[in-house]
């Protein structure tokens, strides 16, 4: 069975909590792990909620990212939605978890969009 | 024990493979899934990827709905992230299966950020 796309849902716990409240940070390590998997971004939407509690999105040629952080617990959801072959969604995975200086952290991946037939992985065209 | 968010993998088969390739109708749709929910809408992308495809992601004060569409195979993922117990995203999820027409689903809900501790379901704050 081929998969149209696969996301990665990562959880980060026991962060810096400053960071997780930064949006400037947010956006540099969300954008330097899109670059660091070798995804293309094309747009990002950042939002800082008061009184805390930033949102991330980047949409990328691949599909999206996205991080919602709960500095108030420490805690971050990050999802990784890529398709094609050319991204390693772990790299961004790996980046994300030392950026913020999580303590602990679960990954699952899932495949997205498992289609009859063993052809050639198709790619999100750019 | 409490989770943060709660989060709907959707996806959808056999949908109307023109209706998949409009920005104009993932736009209007997205932003109708959101509004159903009762979700407060904040920032929304629509792009078109060339020969076909659309992303769509809306960023919402309860964190973020995406679509991505796969025309040629009448095909969209749909992943539905929401806080609080304001909102009922299966209402989008309903929205979304009859307005791109599928003819069939499947949808896994996922809860995120699981805290220990029995308190309140924090919301996040707008």
């Amino acid at each position: 069975m081929q998969a149209l796309g696969r996301h990665l849902l990562c959880e980060y716990h026991g962060c810096d909590r400053e960071l997780l409240n930064r949006t400037d940070v947010i956006r540099t390590e969300l954008v330097a792990a899109v670059t660091l998997s070798g995804a293309t971004p094309l747009h990002e939407v950042v939002h800082a909620f008061s009184p805390h509690g930033v949102t991330g999105v980047v949409v990328i040629a691949e599909s999206h990212f996205a991080i919602h952080t709960w500095p108030e617990y420490g805690f971050a959801a990050v999802d990784l939605f890529t398709c094609g072959d050319s991204v390693d969604p772990y790299r961004a995975f790996e980046h994300l978890r030392s950026a913020l200086r999580a303590q602990s952290h679960s990954v699952v991946e899932i495949r997205r969009g498992l289609l009859p037939g063993s052809g050639p992985m198709p790619h999100k065209p750019g």
